[in-house]
């Protein structure tokens, strides 16, 4: 049997299910009989309404949240979480967030991802993006922009019997107004039985006849067991630059991790990674043993922009460290627009966006994936900057 | 037997049903089976907890929206399409609007009815109503007000089997705050069995012992078939005048329609119709064969203020015409009050609007009302204006 | 049989029902059948998706707002209602209140309970506490805070068959967001099998490794037939002053209470009350006639500063009065850290509040009551402000 699609959601067509499962107790994939995708909708507190997608691969379990715009909730490999321990509970239904609230912050009162998408409008800090010339009055920015608090409209299940047995959920949502940007985002996640990892493959098309500006950052978000004291974030680099004074401080420790701390103020780095053989650059998150790691790897030529965010506050506050692959860096948008990085769609346009999060769970595993970061870095000195870059940060002179 | 009622939503007696059907395969309307009144709830997406009503007479259909403010999503008659194919495509639940977002202008993402109520106590763009004495916490408008984006409390159907056989579905809706204004919206949505036309009929009441200011816009919204390259704006007038300089440039085509333009910026004229033997006035507008067309018919006194919207933007983006019969025109309110065209209700006191929307599916229909605009008009010369007037127009010197 | 809990609602661990039914039928308490607890969840309109808990105790029933942060909508004693008659008429789910609408007013769109928290991080007038320099992204506060329109994530029924025979609901809301406070509220509302009384005891906990500010006011709003032209409100105070201009017109008759007046604007006093031998204060509500009183007694350690709120306005306006104990008073937060009266809470500190409301339905437990007021003011001269008190009010000079 080649690939089966299976509806979960069709808003359209009014399809819609209390409950859905589809598991290997009726399709064995590539022979193997553990694992299924499942729907179960939550019910009670901020989270009453809100679908989980549950992907388990047979090793891997995913939690996606078509309801807050197809972000992964959180994973788990072989019992290893996936994830971090946000003040944020539970998965959050948009109607209890105000995003305009404490000045455009308000989208933080519903950040707990794994993976959490900032676009597609725009994303960054909030503020006023007064050169936006074609749609005046859009130019009020809130914090990451609006796709994490829209729900999925489609979300569809792919399976595919034959070696090596995929597994795909794929959903589509859009950012769309009248008189405002009308930009579709098509995700689909996929694994294979008994893999380590998923890939994550989107698109963004422009539904409108006019040209619209995206802008996307995969605020992808690692705490325990991968993030520690001693822990270590692994890149081949070609510049490393601080965001602002407060990372500045930090810059010959940017890849190192301290314990929790309750005065930590956050730290965030942009990067410009090297790229492989296929031009997909690597970052790694290593625990402190070295027995144990967490790998992304993006096409540059689709994410071009890494930033590292570094928050080891407390525990009960969010000990947290960021991957955030993104098409640019997480400025205010007129600034990236400034300097050339927030992307154009024409009208009917697409782009495709990809990365492969892999958990490496063993000395052997995590030895390979630091041995090919350092094999990329071997040709190429790493440019440090000690201050932030006029040319990736406003804090920069 | 005379009238029935039957409830289908009654929030204070807890009457909801998931599911609601009434029909002609139980309850025969003037000889008729071939109708019905159903509800069913939305699921996933931006519609998730959408209810829709649909009125079926056998002939026309109409999708009423409880949720949203007793607006009436689309229609069909006879296999034709009533409505606009607005970037939002489906029926949004209000959870997902922030009418305060981009500078007041959240309602966008929720637009997309044949008729959407703008209201009730204002209705415009967004602005700051210093003027508002009574009231001065609630001088911050947003867009067109908030009653699309308010659900009805109780909704119920009442079929008449004697001749000629109707079917009318009422929804009210409070839109009502602590030391607030406090309307009450009664809206009745009547057809007959094998009818080409339905009346809204809605009664604004004060519920508050303040006197209360009330606006009223009905945007109603047309697109294809009825709108196309060749179509025509057909009114009776006694003054049309463009809104701002962008419709001051149109002013010699305002009754004409072009094909989808994407560069199309929209167009808004203002109109005082005039009435017919009943005082009441008729737009009309016809497709270019001449062989369809919609028309509406409203009685002066309740809704003197007729406003033309043209938006012939890409179709992707919305291409669009809306004839929008009001109380006022869709001015900022501290304009409509200077100009005395803002109404008051004394406490406990009520208002009609109501208007007909007709369909004419053929040569003879379309060319019988088009002669009766033509009639209508023939005693009066309409007084066209070149430039915004002061008296209708923020815009006009 | 000792206590016993029963899961109402536990999202972390998906309990959720949608009829919950636990009573006297199956289990009688201190011999009583007569008892349940109940809870079912509210469809359509504005009240869409609100969970209301029943609780039962033979006399008096009380029905508790899980969805809007465990407050309480409303009461009935034998007959006798207790509560208030608002303009908005039904339990408000939280999507439908935009707080930061309206110059920030928006919460008075959802106001209609007989006893609502307002807190928890900030409380009082909406505006923008600047001091706040820990979070000075926290400083735009919206009327009366966040915690009336939280859902809560957990609740449960514990009853105790043994003497006295005791029913309570407990509910857990939290009030967090990343980067922001995160305080939690575990509120039990308990009464005994035929009493005229319940206790609501409230623990507030900072949930943050930094320390937290926090502020509670238990807006207890009472109408008909408590409040009525004639009506007294009877308490023992050190202290009594207007918070304004428009509430020193009425200090020589701040405790009496006048017909409803559709021109009246709402008057508020500040109490330093004096406690009995447990330092409990006291506040009455009296009838016309004396025969029928609610009274609130609550540990001046706890809840240190009183409100008295009279909206004394037409019954379609909200005929209303507010006996209001805090932690403060209901100053924007900013004044009220400059007098030293707003509470700050260690990282994983919590603090307990609570009080009793009684209804005394007879002419002698009134009298009981109002002599026991006298009694407390005995040793005590009020000192009576005849302008409002630099120390507690902005407008104080």
């Amino acid at each position: 049997m080649p690939a089966a699609h299976h509806v979960i959601t069709d808003v359209a067509r009014q399809i819609w299910h209390d409950d859905f499962e589809l598991s290997g107790a009726t399709l064995p994939l590539n022979g193997s009989t553990n694992w299924a995708v499942r729907q179960r909708r939550l019910r009670g507190g901020l989270s009453d309404g809100v679908d989980v997608v549950e992907i388990d691969n047979g090793a891997l379990k995913l939690e996606v949240l078509p309801t807050r715009g197809m972000g992964v909730w959180r994973g788990n490999f072989q019992g290893i979480p996936i994830g971090w321990d946000s003040p944020v509970k539970m998965p959050v239904h948009p109607a209890f967030v105000n995003q305009t609230e404490r000045g455009g912050l308000g989208w933080l009162a519903g950040f707990n991802e794994l993976i959490c998408r900032c676009g597609l409008s725009f994303m960054g800090p909030p503020g006023c993006d007064d050169d936006f010339e074609d749609h005046p009055i859009l130019g009020e920015l809130t914090l990451h922009g609006k796709i994490a608090n829209l729900p999925a409209h489609r979300v569809e299940a792919t399976v595919d019997s034959d070696q090596p047995g995929s597994i795909a959920v794929t959903g589509v949502v859009d950012e769309c107004s009248m008189f405002g940007p009308c930009l579709r985002l098509t995700s689909t996640i996929e694994t294979t039985v008994g893999s380590n990892r998923f890939t994550i493959s989107d698109e963004v098309s422009n539904l409108s006849a006019k040209h619209a500006e995206f802008e996307m950052l995969y605020h992808t978000n690692i705490g325990r067991p991968f993030l520690e004291a001693g822990s270590r974030f692994l890149a081949a680099a070609r510049e490393v630059s601080p965001r602002d004074a407060r990372a500045a401080e930090g810059v010959d420790t940017y890849d190192k991790y301290v314990a929790p701390d309750a005065g930590y103020a956050e730290q965030a780095y942009y990067f410009r990674l090297i790229g492989d053989a296929q031009q997909r650059g690597l970052a790694v998150l290593r625990n402190a043993a070295g027995d144990l790691a967490l790998s992304l790897r993006m096409p540059l030529a689709e994410l071009p922009c890494f930033t590292l965010w570094k928050n080891t506050a407390a525990e009960a506050d969010g000990y947290v460290t960021g991957l955030e692959p993104g098409t640019n860096f997480p400025n205010l948008r007129s600034f990236e627009r400034a300097h050339g990085r927030v992307l154009t769609l024409a009208p009917g346009a697409s782009r495709q966006m990809s990365f492969e999060l892999a958990i490496h769970p063993d000395k052997t595993s995590v030895q390979q994936v630091a041995e090919e970061v350092q094999s990329l870095q071997r040709a190429t000195t790493v440019a440090m900057s000690w201050e932030p870059l006029r040319e990736y940060s406003p804090a920069g002179k």
